[in-house]
């Protein structure tokens, strides 16, 4: 399995969270890198993709593969934390394009066979805060 | 400790994982219900919450108390998910206000002791999509 040979020392078994954690680590990894081959891999023919903020869903491997490639912009993404738990995980993402950032929270499920099955995409923006709590907070 | 006794069955020694699970799950349900005394004693006295979409922090369990207790409106959480790993947890939640609904991304960290040290919490807005990727998705 093409996610299992490359973790390190992958002869010993690999439990269901350390394979969760490392193949969202390769998902993020193969996206910045433009891997297309490397990212499909990771993910099942008919997974789902979705943007909550704008109600759209993306059906199936081939299809996401293609959002992908036509994204415009020189984005670029890193790993702020990745977070595994069974076949579940969430990614919190460093996302830039050009001299813009912005971060970004992504909910990953997993198959049976460690394949990414379903993401949920969310591209916070920023905003000021509302009056009334001047009192409780710092600005940074 | 408080975290602890609620578990199911915790005589048994509680991993920790399992233990921060728990505790994500115990600190949205303590905010929802108003109780203030759970919330409190599920942080250390020192935490740090944080909304980078306003770039505001707040320093301390007293005034992050206080931000909660005068936070306007009748809002309510909701857990979407819980994923959890070692000290580190993200829960992603449905939250309302009103009529209104909006979700969150909340990224936690924990101390030695199983409370909940930092918080970072994501509340993304709705957009409209951008044109140029409707061959590719659905919308609902």
């Amino acid at each position: 399995m093409a996610i299992l040979s490359e973790v390190p020392g992958s002869v010993r078994p690999v439990d269901e969270t350390s394979r969760t954690r490392e193949a969202t680590r390769l998902y993020i990894d193969s996206a910045e890198r433009r891997d297309w081959q490397r990212l499909s891999d990771l993910l099942t023919e008919d997974m789902v993709y979705e943007m909550p903020q704008s109600r759209e869903r993306i059906r199936g491997r081939s299809a996401f593969l293609t959002f992908n490639k036509e994204y415009p912009g020189d984005w670029h993404l890193q790993v702020r934390r990745i977070v595994a738990d069974g076949r579940h995980a969430a990614a919190w993402i460093d996302g830039r394009v050009g001299t813009e950032h912005q971060d970004a929270c992504v909910w990953l499920e997993f198959s049976d066979d460690g394949l990414i099955s379903r993401i949920v995409d969310y591209w916070p923006e920023p905003y000021d805060p509302p009056p009334g709590r001047e009192h409780l907070v710092e600005r940074w």
